[in-house]
């Protein structure tokens, strides 16, 4: 592995052959269903995963804070789409994106905020691109399809003088599930939710252009998005073992890792010591509900080939603790000796991207190149 | 709370009041006992913080990896301890360290690394100053105090020309305790766990200055520390909600919060979200399995002051679900508006403070000061 002796452990790894085939397998797919795709890029916060995703025909971007607005409009990404409420005082920070040029579309979904949004707007001659997000699913934020408050929030734009972009729905509960079939039931229940709403809007003689939906498991589940414009999804582009649970990818589509070194033993436990610890991989726990429980991650080789049996069964700030499913492995200290380079496959590859500095991507051609990664608000 | 008007959220506040009361608890009691303090950086990886700490007494500092010591090395800390195991690859780096003139302590619990570490200091002419570490409660690292090993890897270190600085244990099983009893015990056991070490090797021929012992609650529990020379802790210096459920802190002694704004509601539901989603509060749960658990976090109003009954109950990436315990607060809208400030009290200090680039440090005159932290290895 002379490749990684250039480097510091842990790292996180990107597997560049990987992720340009989950790219192109989400817009192939986003191709067929003939809807625009904007991939959100909180996953990765990083230039070159995005230049990857545009390349591959993604049009625009989407972003969860006005930092990575800024740090993506800056590298000459122009089309984003913030996809948090807005808190009013950040309008001014958002207003100065707009006049420098960048097309910022801002999401609402109450009456308070929209108003904030419609009276800042006309008292500084902006004319804001405003998306009203709705609920689909009851797992966060958003308007149900049917309530009032839906025209309400749409009327105070409008006749506030703001451009009402359409609607908006992310049906993060799909999650949760873990079957074909549950799963193309939420992408449905996501899109006919989404559409019944931007219809009430036009029943109300209301502009709505946009039909903005997506996660990964619904936009991969989709079979038919009828009336859907544009779709939305993050951690497609890297996967994770959350991922591999829901049933949308298998671990050798995992094109995330933290490479990591063996540190010491607990023997008599078939234990190894890693230096890949929870600061490495995030708190994340995302499988310990899901079908089967990576702990804080799957084990591979340095190669990425899936140890399979080996997780890291508990993590502290620098060490992480690596041991056998079931048996105790009596052999690991033989098996994995001190100074061995190992990966490890993350549970949500958001959090653990989150972690690092810099990514280290990994060529086909076996080179490796540091690619830079946003962090902070 | 004009004071926030100039700041976006969310950010990691730092009440410096607490967080002196806290410094100067520790070392107090610390000083009581005869024992140096050596306290544990990594939880805040901020300069300002660890100077506050050697002005309150501390003697050198604890760091997790070779970026803090290099970081806190150019800040004018020299005498650092790097307190795990020390992986040979490292070794160049610290080698480095030392000829700058860095008192660079570092780790080992293995006859292979203490091996790799006698080799590479001989082959460089340099004899590293070197602790043992052991194993006081099965928690993680280190050789058992009645091992073999102990006296091996102390000979193979001594008999290779490295200074031989002595022992080290952390009993990090302390924090699944939650009874001043039990604690009291657990300090005991690690302490003369690692006294034992220190004889074993001392019995044996081999010079052992060093008993260093520590954590948190242990720290704070323990009466006694005869045998003991030096001291380390690292999340005393803000405590957080398991420290409180662990009995060594309340509410009121937490020193570092989030601040956040209201960004919508889901009224029916009692829900008000914030922008303090598991970014800002990262994904530790460590109340989950602890007497109360407090969900990703506990809300206090923009004072500071502990609203009872709210916590978050659910985060995503930077969505934070406010909800009151309990009976849904019909209110919600109402009590928390569209705009609100509000501070939320962490599960885990270090996991919190590493989501962040800086903190916001908070004066008793109200001013607010920017101090960095480091982020990745």
């Amino acid at each position: 592995m002379n490749i990684f002796a250039t480097i510091d452990t842990p790292a996180a790894l990107i597997e560049r052959t990987r992720m340009r085939r989950n790219i192109e397998r989400m817009q192939q797919h986003m191709n067929e269903l003939g809807v625009r795709f904007r991939p959100h890029v909180k996953t990765s916060k990083c230039i070159e995963v995005a230049k990857a995703q545009r390349e591959a025909g993604a049009q625009g971007i989407t972003v969860s804070t006005l930092k990575e607005a800024e740090q993506f409009f800056a590298a000459g990404f122009t089309d984003i789409l913030y996809a948090v409420g807005m808190a009013p005082h950040r309008l001014p920070h958002a207003l100065e994106l707009r006049r420098r040029g960048c097309a910022l579309g801002i999401l609402t979904d109450s009456v308070a905020s929209a108003r904030a949004i419609a009276e800042f707007g006309r008292a500084n001659g902006e004319a804001f691109d405003v998306l009203v997000e709705v609920d689909t699913d009851g797992h966060r934020s958003g308007i149900k399809p049917e309530e009032d408050a839906l025209l309400e929030v749409g009327r105070v734009l409008h006749e506030g003088g703001m451009r009402l972009g359409g609607v908006l729905t992310h049906a993060g509960s799909s999650y949760e599930l873990d079957t074909p079939e549950a799963l193309k039931a939420m992408a449905e229940q996501e899109r006919s939710g989404c559409v019944r709403a931007a219809q009430r809007l036009r029943a109300a003689g209301l502009p709505c252009p946009v039909v903005s939906v997506g996660s990964t498991p619904t936009a991969l589940a989709a079979d038919a998005l009828d009336g859907v414009t544009e779709v939305r999804a993050g951690v497609y582009v890297f996967f994770d073992l959350v991922m591999r649970n829901i049933g949308v990818c298998t671990e050798d589509d995992i094109a995330l890792s933290v490479l990591t070194t063996v540190i010491g033993h607990q023997a008599d436990k078939g234990w190894a010591i890693v230096d890949a610890g929870w600061m490495a991989m995030s708190r994340d726990r995302g499988t310990q509900k899901q079908k089967r429980d990576f702990g804080y991650g799957q084990v591979c080789d340095a190669q990425g080939r899936v140890l399979d049996g080996y997780v890291l069964i508990g993590a502290n700030q620098e060490h992480g603790i690596l041991s056998r499913e079931g048996e105790a492995d009596a052999d690991i200290a033989v098996r994995f000796p001190v100074g061995t380079r190992l990966r490890i496959l993350p549970n949500h590859a958001c959090a653990t991207g989150a972690q690092f500095p810099e990514y280290q991507a990994l060529s086909e051609d076996g080179t490796l190149r540091a690619w830079g990664r946003f962090h902070g608000w």
